[in-house]
Order: C-alpha cells, then structure tokens, then sequence
C-alpha cells in the first residue's frame, strides 16, 4: 500500500468511522455470535499473496461487525461507560504515526515531557496536592489500565517496605523471608486487580469486610492490623475505593488514613471508574482523603472521552516506583538518562515500550475544554439519575438497594407472591434484556442478591434512550411475571 | 467535534501523515531539544474553554514535532526497527471506531476470535508445533510488550512448579517457603525485562555466562542447575534467547533443552526481534529448539511492519497461564464463559482490560501477504550486509567483533598509534554521529569493549541510505583520528 492508496483508503476509513458513529443505534448492542463464529469463516492459513484492501474492508462488514459489541452504543449500559472520541481517535493516528517508543527520554523527548506535563494538569483538575505533581518529588504517568496503576504500586510499597529493613540490617535471604510475611489489604468490594496483583507477587491479601454501604471503614481497618501484626506478619499496603465496581461505594478514606496513621503501610486510592467525575465541583469534598494517600489512579478511558487505554496514575514519592522497578542495561544508556535531568517513563511501568498517549488525553483537554469534560460527566449522572426516577415509581417491581452513586443505578427485581424468588427474577429479567439486542447491561450478586447494573455515560446516550430502556424494562419484568403467573395455573 | 468537522479533520490528519512520510527524510533522526523544552511552551493549566482544531494542528508542528525522535526515518539505524505501516494504521483506526475493551469473549467476540486465528496464522508462518496453537491445549495472545510476555510465563512457570509441591502436600505456608527459594535463568546477554521479572515477583534471577559467541550453553546450563538445587534452590524457569539485544546471539537452545530434561523447569524463547526472520526459509534451523519449549515470544512491532504495540506469545499448556492469573469476580460473570467454550484472554495477561489489536495483525498480513513480508525482513538483513561489507573495506579503522546475525551490525573504532584507546575513539565518534542529526545509532558494551549497534530495517530504507550512513561514519571517524592527532601536535 503505497501513500496515495493510503490517503484514499484513509480517507474510506475515516467515512466509516463518521458512518459507524452516524448509524450506531441501528445495531444490536450485544453481539449474537456463537462461539468459533469466525473461525467458520475465515481461512485456516494466512495468504501467501497479498489480497485487495476491498477484501479486507468487506470482510470488516460481514464478519467482524457482527462479532462486535457496541461499546459505543447509546444503548450500552454495561459495565462502566468507556467512550471514544473524535479528537481521541486523532490522537491516536497522530501516535500511530510517528509510531515511537518512548521507554526513555531520548527515544522520544515529546512523549515523555508531553505525557508529564498533561499529567500534571489533570491533578490539578481533580484537584490533587502538589505533592503529587512532577515538578516536586512524585508526578504523574499514563498506565494501560488500572490492574497495571495497582500492580505497579504494589511493588513501589513492597519496595519502600523492605528498604526500611534493609537499612536496620537485614540481608537478602532475611528479606526473602520478611516477604512472605507481607499482607495488603482491600475491602470485600475491592477490583479483583488487587487480588490478581498480590497473586503476582505472591504477596497476601485481605478482603475486609465493608459496613451497610459496602463501604470500608477505619475501624475494621485498625482492627485487623493489629491482629495480623499480633500473628507476625507485615501489613504493608492497603487500597481504599472511590467507586466500587459493584455499585460505586465510597470507602471511608479519611479514617482509612487515621487507622494506619504511625505506621509504613502506603495508601493506594482506587477511582478507576469514579475518579472522572472528581473534575466536577459537587465531588471535591472527597479531595480530603484522597490527598493523604501515597498513590491515585484513574481511568480517562472511563468517563472522559479518551479511548482505551489510558489509566493515570499519580505518585507521591517517585523514588519508590522507580526503586521497585528500575534496571539500567548498557544499551539504554545515554547521556540525558544519566544527567537525571529527565524522567524515564519505563522505570515507572511493568512494560518496556510505551505508546505516545499523552496525545489523546492533549487533544481531547484541549477539543473539550475542562468545562466540556464537566459537563459530559455530569450529563451521564443525570441520565442515571433519571433512570432511577423511572423505575422507583415501581416499587411493586423494583428495588434499589443502595443509594446510586457517580452515575451507577443498582437494582434486583421483586418477588411478590411469585414462585420464583427475587434472585431467580432478577437473573430472567436480566437475561432477556441482553437477548432482546436492544440494551446491554450487566449484572452482579451483592451479599447473595443478585443486581442489575445500570451505567449510563456515552455521549450518544440521550433521555430518549433512557425512556426506552425504562419501557424494556418494565415491558421485559411483567412479561416474565406474566410468563410465571401462566406456568403456575398450569402446574396447578 | 461532530461528525462533519471529524471527517474533516479526519482527512486532514490522513494527509498530514501522509506528507509526515513523503518528507521524513528531511528531519533530523534524533530530537535536539533539551530537557524541560516542553514545558516553557505549554501553559501551566488544561484550558477551561475548548479550543479550535487548528490551534492544536500547530501546535504538532511547532512544538511536538520538535521533540520527536523519528523512529520510521529510513536514518534510523538505533535500537531495533520498529516499524508502522499503512495497513497497521488503518487497523488501529478501525480498532478506535470500535473501542472495545476485550477482557472477554462477551465483551466483544470478534476481539478474542480474530486474535486466537491471526495468532493460529503466525504460528504456522513461524514454523511452530501444533501444540502451540489454541486448537489443542496451547495457544497465542497479543501482549503489549516482551516484558510482560516474559512476567506471564516467569507465573505460568511459578505456577507450574507450586502447584506439584501442592499435590505433594504442601500447605499455603510451605509454599510461600518454597517460593523463596525459586530461582530463574538467563544469560548475561538477555534481555534486562528478565532481570524485572524476577524483582517484580521476588523471585531469583542469575545471569549465566555465555561462550565465545556470547551464547548460553547447556554445559554451562546443567552445571548452574546442579549446584543450585545442591544449595537448596529450586531451579523453576530458564530463558533462552534466540538474537540478543546487545549482539543478535543465539543461545543453544536444543543443548539447554537436554540439559534440563527431566526437571520441572519451564523453558522459555525469546526472540522479541528476531523471531520475525522465522518465517524465512533461511532461518528454519531454528525451529528444533524452539519447538521443544513451554512457550516462545517475538514482536510483531519489531520487523514485522504491525505498530507498536503488538508482541505474540504462544504458551503449549495455557492451564499454566490462566492458573496463575485468573480471577473471576461477580461483575464478570457471564454464561458463555461459564461454558469453557471460549477463551477469556484477561486470564492471560497482567491487565483487564485490552484493544483490538488483531485486527492490525490481520491487515498486514492480508495486505503484503506472507510473501510480503518475508521480503520485507530479507531486505533488511541484505542492508545490513552491504554496511558490513562497506566498513569491512577499513581494516585500519573498524573491527566487527562478532558475526552479523539477523541485520544487526556491531562494530568498534580501532586504536592505531592514537592517544586514546578504542572504547574512547568509539564513543567520540558515536557522539558525533548522533549529534549529526543525519543518522541514530545506539551504544553498548559488550565484555568491556564500546560498541556501536547499527540495525537497518526501516521500509523507507535504501541502499542509498546505508551508503550515506557509511561515509558519514568514515568522515567522522577520519575527523576524529585527525583532531587527537592535531591534539598531540599542539601537546608536543
């Protein structure tokens, strides 16, 4: 494909984007596919020859849209929001290409210097401590997501951990040992990502328990600690949760940070879905507990118009990140690396490699406006907020169990005089929303119950959709009451 | 942005890359911007206010492309190739206009079906076993970097080996015993991602030394072993390198394999850049050893014309992998998964989350054809060739002290009668060929000799290119002779 085959093909491609996002409604939100679909329909080698862009682009139609599940969708309640955006995809073709990998300063100084410097304007947006900024000793840096932010913070924690033993004398069989000791902390509510990451380092890990709210507070918190620590082990790290997955609970962080108080143990926040709306005024009260922790992360590619991947993570003491994971090889070496005038990024990340994403997060800052970015934000809290009015005027029907937080709607469907009890409902009603095509969301089980979530947040998503999904809903839950109430006279 | 004003900055943005490699001979190859440039050009804060289109346009001209160090230059000779293409930018722009985040099969088929396939594909080009593909119990997956290739199969191997002191009764205590005592290999030439590896999961890494070739040798291999597990170790993983970082060297890797009959240790490939060449009938030798590992790595990203990121990871048992990595929370639930009909690559990475990053696999290969492609790696290997063949025509003034292997040239200045020692000279005239702009080459120091890497592989590379490259190298290294001989006149 020489350049001018590129620029139409370019071109083609960018009417299709306009054409997906122009038609995105007209598609079923969640694919129907089977199993091995594609594998039935593609060949079994690669071609030998080189084939016609029109093949590729044809194929792109017939087999792959049909395997896709519209993230995009106004109708995609799933999971969390995780939208793309036109100044993001021009991001990315800008990254793409220049196509460098800026592991170091030198292999691409823009990468690193612009990546630092959009960093340290989104803390101030969120409104974080200076101390969390690159001109002092910590400093911000785009993670691919945040099972990567969490990961990477765990080991900063193990690090400044074990140093504090290493300068009182111990030597390195000693702190082999002072390792399998070590004991991080979550609540019951945590991402499974901090499980995962103490499965990586082989580290242990709690799931405390979490008060009516699902909340995590700082009693619990002491408590444990000082049996754990009665027991002989190390608590070293612990992660508090703006936003929890299951149904955006916020941990008690300031008494999080009173219960550890005195002690070594580093404070990671977690608002990978919830931190986004930090850049709105009506959240900055949480700003307290969040600028005593050690580390916070959030996803941009949640909530703020900045396609996957792109989680931002920021850091108090950057020694501690670079001391876990710095390796300086003799083919890395160059005299800027070695003036520390400059920061290294791969030395603040499990990879090597890293994309120029900063670019997106740029253009979409700039395209936006913060005052754009707040408004999106809240423009989906107020979908959700509808959503919620909706159904609580079916109390018959429904039930919200927990106050709906950051944009969140959680809700299980009654059992009145039913045969089938709330759970078995929730799960039939559940199952044939996602099969009607026409909206997709996902559920959970909270302490047995099992919950629907609702998370509203593309930027196609208007109240119209909200209406529409309310109307499936309801038509869905009467129809499977319906279908029970008939079984029943039947088996009678 | 809406959809007109992104379909006409969309077509910009296509013209501007194409101009970008119309002219990219023209730029400097290496950034000459000085630490902290960036900054004194950004303001200190995101704007509250969006900005118009045009103003960010500039700003990629005026102060990014400054910063950028042009890793598609046909100058670009550092580190290893690393190259975009037309095809591999068009995926990613369908990748974008998707967006999905492809934890599992649900969350978008086509995502984890297209992998699974194209991943089949290069599996079969490369020459690998039918026991690496996902038709019996192994298969292949995208990871972003060869580092996190490396940390997921060091776990899958952890795994492996916990799990058998598990059945032979060990408790969760003993275990976390055992684990300290676990010890990984490599050579002194691999790849410092291993060295990470092992700090990441506080594992043991030695750096075994290697031959003449700066090859690891089984001798060396079943002797380390021995001494090891006599010491109380437990010898649980063993990279073997197939082109090293600093020289291209290949490890003897069917020797390693006899050495380690018979224990539990994993054994790994890495081939991060030169596995690309296996899909020439040139390199086939190597498929012996290769085939008789638990698992082989190469990037597509390097050599293979597929932008960054895009590294491809076949694993013979995936119940290793996805043991040491899978969690499966409520929120992730679904009934396809729990069918075991499909995969869910979350399982066999660090993060959750994921891009659609087949797709760009698939477009290249359809759009060169595997034919293409071969071409495209023999090109590179040829221009590296007639580099060595021009400075092997200065005897007086270049060494090669090792044999070119898959397009990497190493070289030093000699020490004829000069005040400084060749390690001086080499890096004199390194500095002066960077500080050129004209090319980029990268350092480093093999057994304490200074050498100068030179890997050709750009598409946009000519022979042109590589004779420029070559007199600018012989006019530096002449004015260099020439002014430490005018320095030791005046000294006289």
């Amino acid at each position: 494909m020489d350049i001018e085959e590129f620029r139409k093909r370019g071109y083609e491609t960018i009417d299709r984007i306009c054409k997906y996002y122009q038609d995105l409604e007209k598609y079923d939100v969640l694919s129907k596919v089977k199993p091995g679909y594609l594998k039935e329909v593609l060949p079994k080698e690669a071609p030998e020859e080189p084939e016609p862009w029109e093949n590729i682009q044809s194929d792109i139609e017939t087999k792959i849209i049909p395997g896709i599940t519209h993230w995009q969708s106004p109708n995609f309640f799933a999971y969390f929001p995780a939208n793309s955006s036109f100044p993001s995809i021009l991001g990315d073709m800008y990254s793409d290409m220049f196509n460098v990998i800026g592991f170091n300063w030198l292999s691409s100084p823009a990468c690193t210097e612009l990546e630092s410097i959009v960093l340290d304007w989104m803390g101030k947006l969120v409104g974080l401590d200076q101390k969390f900024s690159s001109d002092g000793k910590g400093g911000g840096v785009i993670q691919g997501t945040a099972s990567e932010a969490t990961l990477v913070t765990l080991l900063a924690a193990r690090y400044r951990v074990l140093e504090e033993y290493k300068a009182k004398g111990a030597d390195e069989e000693k702190l082999r040992t002072i390792s399998t000791r070590l004991i991080a902390y979550g609540s019951d509510q945590t991402h499974i990502s901090f499980k995962k990451a103490t499965m990586i380092t082989y580290t242990r890990f709690r799931a405390l328990s979490t008060d009516n709210n699902f909340s995590l507070c700082g009693e619990t918190v002491k408590q444990e600690i000082e049996k754990d620590i009665a027991n002989g082990l190390i608590p070293f790290y612990i992660v508090g949760t703006i936003g929890t997955t299951n149904s955006a609970a916020i941990d008690k962080i300031t008494d999080i940070v009173d219960a550890i108080k005195g002690t070594n143990i580093w404070l990671h926040i977690d608002a990978a879905y919830a931190g986004s709306a930090l850049i709105c005024p009506e959240y900055k009260y949480l700003l307290e507990g969040i600028n005593q922790a050690d580390s916070f992360n959030f996803n941009m590619h949640k909530g703020l118009l900045t396609n996957f991947d792109c989680s931002c993570l920021w850091i108090k003491e950057r020694e501690y990140l670079i001391g876990a994971l710095s390796t300086n090889p003799d083919y890395l070496k160059n005299s800027a690396s070695e003036s520390g005038m400059v920061l290294d990024f791969r030395d603040w990340q499990i990879p090597l490699g890293r994309r120029f994403r900063a670019l997106k997060i740029w253009f979409v800052l700039r395209t936006y406006g913060a005052k754009g970015l707040r408004e999106h934000v809240m423009k989906g809290h107020k979908l959700a907020d509808r959503f919620k009015n909706e159904i609580q005027q079916h109390p018959d029907l429904f039930v919200i169990p927990i106050i709906p937080n950051f944009g969140l709607v959680n809700f299980y469907v009654k059992s009145n005089n039913s045969s089938k009890n709330s759970n078995e409902l929730t799960e039939m009603v559940y199952n044939r929303l996602n099969e009607s095509g026409k909206v997709f969301l996902t559920q959970t089980e909270m302490r047995g119950q099992n919950i629907i979530r609702f998370a509203p947040g593309s930027p196609l998503t208007t109240e119209r959709h909200i209406d529409q999904a309310c109307e499936l809903l309801l038509k869905i839950t009467q129809e499977v009451l319906c279908d029970i109430n008939l079984n029943n006279v039947e088996n009678f």
